[in-house]
């Protein structure tokens, strides 16, 4: 039977457990080269777990014929670029999110994408493959809830994490708040809703930290969007929550409400002491979504075995990142705005 | 020992709750008086719980010099007049919201109420009175939570209601969605954040029913608000609950988070069955707020006898109608709204 | 209308509660004479809500022509013979639990009550009027978890009162950990299952402090009971809950479970901080069961006004106070012991 | 780098996980031979995951020089022999809980497991690499309850799986409810507790299903146990649990309580409807120890990688076995029963 040769492009956090991922826990998949422009990373990697090939040029990754496809966990300001020369080199691509910085780039993508309609595109909207919102989805579609009109989506970066985030932030473009933290959020809103956003307006501020003003970002924000058919859409984004990594759903319908993550849980232990019951939270991404960036990598992995197309598509990022940026200036004029890519493209 | 007499307009459903806490469940209390429009109610309240007066008009309770205090629980357009007049023949006025169904009679009762400073007055902002919180206001003072700076509440009515709202609301002007449903939160966000509202947007409609556009009202709806500080609001208010009444309330601040009633639980029994774990909810505002209702009255009793004022002022009253009235006119008009009476008064 | 008039003896923390309920909170009843051995407290009680009659003997307000009905509330060791007297006089009674520290006394307040037919006697089993239990009971009464057969009680007092409980019962004779915490859960367990316990064995000791095996009791305990038709009920007792007062109640039955208290819970508020979600818990008896000693005491006056008796009787203290000395012995044997009178009776 | 080549006898539901886990999800681990006497299955298995080797004789697979390791999932009435068969040629073993289906069994093949010291050997004793039950274990360690004392430990089969379980249980001897289903509470009792059990008594019966009578088995029971130090055990077996597969701990300690599994959810979603507010449950072990599964088994590999022995010992095995057989003999003589081995062996 055929494995996938897979070469991935960044060794970060989020990197490495892709990696990992890609390596030993994905049936017919092998991590066939690695690519960073961090050498010890490399070098680390193709070690410990036994990888033919290494890299720190990512057009000298793209020129090995054994590969079949591309995994993309680099930052940012990479992904656009990155998609489009894997593309055109006739690579299967995934890609972490977003498609890129600007909606320009987005909009790039999704001309490349469309270029190469026999190549599997799939971008890291990882939530659509954790059991829990798989399960929430099954439930509209079963009518549970009747019909769904309103989504409200909590995305809060635990506190621990602030001073690491500023830091980078002074030094990255990261897209603000709302790119960088809602973009899955708003990705699930019109995964649920079927809609599409029509208007926003999206306040916030700095609280805790001044730094926030003095880059022009809000630590915590809440947007609040109008979706085709009256949908209504609340979005609160933060990077400062004391009790850990707060991803938290509501999608309220006609005949009932699904929650999805009320508490974010850090396992199924309850402590009983003094100060109450206590329920201790997960403190990040790769602690709660560890499921889903498994089972995401393992989608796309099949989804090239058998021919077929993930179910995200390109223009599930470029929405969302259209989207994103609709916060972003109605944040910085304080405006109500209309929600489409025009507006945005400079 | 002095005991302090009360008469009653109103014997609906609250009113009747009301007559009954005034007549047997506050030490040095009597409920001396009742009024309704409707005799039978009248007939009734007397006989069972032995009440020496009743009246069917208001005016005549009023001539009653052995009342020291009155109490209205009649519907919300006679709140205004029956406050003012109750005021100015010397009596101390405890009322239900609203202060009235428009901003001008919000304002006209606040000057009656500033033209009578030795009389005790208060607004039936019950929630204030509620175990649960008032543990959340004593959590934000003691810095549980650091600066809040963020609220979020849920003011959704069961919608096994859902049809008689329709036919009340066909033949009675209610307010709207807003200031009939969001009155109580609109008041705990000023009293947990300290602040007032500055710009509000209010988007919603109807979903299930499209009875609710007929009488142009939104059957759920949700405004966000800027407060002062930059503080943002969420509010969500709806008449299509289908678990119950659900009333939640979420505060945010720089160092933690405080919930309220996430779930509307009935009682403390959990079913397991074939379906899964199952809570039961609060089917309405007697079943949730009976505690806050008894604890509200008795502290209007006691600051007669005590010779002191409420906490809650008139002027929370007419602040919680501007903003209710500032949300209705943006969801009609679907601009941002600048919160400020002048906007509002006609 | 009637108001029946009542005498209470013992002004204690819940003696005190009970005064209050009985003056205040009750219709058709009227506090009129209060006793205590302690003069101070009677006078305070009568200065600041009013009563009439003040005592510092029982046999004097026994003597008081104008009361209908008794409420005991006095120390553990008095309620026999207070019954007793009360019941001989032609008094409707109410009498906390237990009926007496000894199966004998059980059995001799039994008598008596049988022996005075007219008159209501009410035994202070709160919890079957705590508003969750009661809907415990609808529940089973209604099917939805078929036939009970299992039935866990936990009865834990918070460690705060560790200390105030071991100066106490080194000077008085509590009956033990079993009888003094878990005869609430032992009439529970015959309520819920409809059924007597036949065999017991209870174990335990003293985990935290060793004074408790100086006084020969246990500082928390278990007992596992074989009720009627194979039925089972487990029981555990304690004196040194970190979290709380923790009363909880489980009920299994052929087609579901039900759970009463899992969470302890203090309010509806929930505290997400660095430590993460944190529910606060009630620290006493007159905390969680406020609602339910006030109903009791309802319940008793409108017993006494519509003549009929209460659902708890006389046995329901008998078979308990049996029941609980099972375990005490079977705790002090480490035997398996059969449950019965005579095996108990000195 | 080395591979460890793994031969895995049993291709049932749990066995067939197994085998999935080591084929793709374990890195430096090969599934290299698989043995069933189903021939279909050994077959479906090979072509379906490109097994190099497949068997329906399990002496044959031990005869493959290929192998380094084999793991026992076969049904537990061939454990005992086929650990012995493995080991005594030089395999490293893990084996699927039970040692043995009777005590002589496990004392077989402890003295088997000490004459190979120089093999790994790993009993399935799964939750014990369950995350919720590493932390609770993490949290007693650092002193976070105390010391503990009791334990209670619920382990309920869905009741969908009652009709299937009868049909088995008419053919096959299982060791009975405690045996079969209280094993891995045994053990976390002991884990937990750092104690041996010294007496037990257990009780229980068929109440939904009279069959249970007829193969002499309880459908649902209890076992109360003192161990040493005077800790307390409670455990709860049963086969009809309506809501799923509910398996729950609680850890009493001296300063605090742990609890695990309290609500045994699927996942992360709340259903809010006209019922109230439910969540969903799992439906068996698979599901619920899914990671805990996979963690063991890489747990194994990493054992032989690194030359070390597992945490679980084949005592762990022999002394849960005990315990089990004990509660067995005082279910069936409603005996209180001292726990120790030569009581059990005939």
């Amino acid at each position: 039977m055929k494995k996938v040769k897979v070469g991935i492009v960044g060794l970060g956090r989020l990197g490495r457990k892709h990696a990992e991922n890609l390596a030993f826990r994905i049936p017919h998949c092998e991590l066939t080269a690695v690519c960073s422009v961090v050498e010890e990373e490399v070098q680390e990697v193709m070690d410990e777990w036994n990888i033919p090939y290494g890299y720190t040029k990512y057009e000298d990754m793209l020129a090995n014929q054994d590969l079949d496809a591309i995994f993309i966990a680099s930052p940012s300001n990479f992904h656009c670029e990155q998609i489009k020369q894997a593309l055109s080199l006739g690579f299967h691509v995934f890609s972490e999110k977003p498609l890129g910085l600007y909606v320009e780039e987005a909009l790039d993508v999704e001309r490349a994408v469309k270029a190469h309609p026999n190549q599997v595109f799939m971008l890291g909207f990882m939530r659509r493959y954790d059991r829990s919102y798989m399960a929430a989805k099954e439930k509209i579609e079963a009518g549970v809830i009747g019909e769904p009109f309103l989504i409200r989506c909590y995305g809060l970066d635990p506190a621990s994490k602030m001073d690491s985030f500023l830091k980078f932030a002074r030094a990255n473009y990261s897209g603000g708040l709302f790119l960088d933290m809602s973009i899955h959020d708003f990705d699930l809103a019109r995964w649920y809703l079927g809609a599409e956003a029509k208007e926003v307006w999206a306040i916030g501020g700095s609280y805790a930290r001044p730094e926030f003003d003095e880059i022009e970002d809000a630590e915590t924000g809440a947007a609040m969007v109008r979706f085709e058919k009256n949908a209504i859409g609340i979005f609160v984004a933060g990077r400062n929550c004391a009790h850990g990594y707060h991803i938290e759903t509501e999608i309220i319908g006609t005949k009932g409400t699904l929650r999805i993550g009320t508490v974010p849980e850090r396992n199924q232990v309850v402590i009983m002491k003094d100060e109450g019951v206590i329920q201790e939270c997960v403190d990040g991404f790769l602690e709660r979504f560890e499921q889903a960036y498994l089972s995401e990598a393992e989608e796309f992995i099949n989804c090239i075995l058998e021919n077929r197309k993930p179910a995200i598509t390109v223009e599930d990022g470029v929405q969302s990142t259209i989207l994103g940026y609709s916060c972003k200036k109605s944040y910085e004029t304080g405006q109500l705005i209309k929600v489409n890519a025009e507006n945005l493209v400079t």
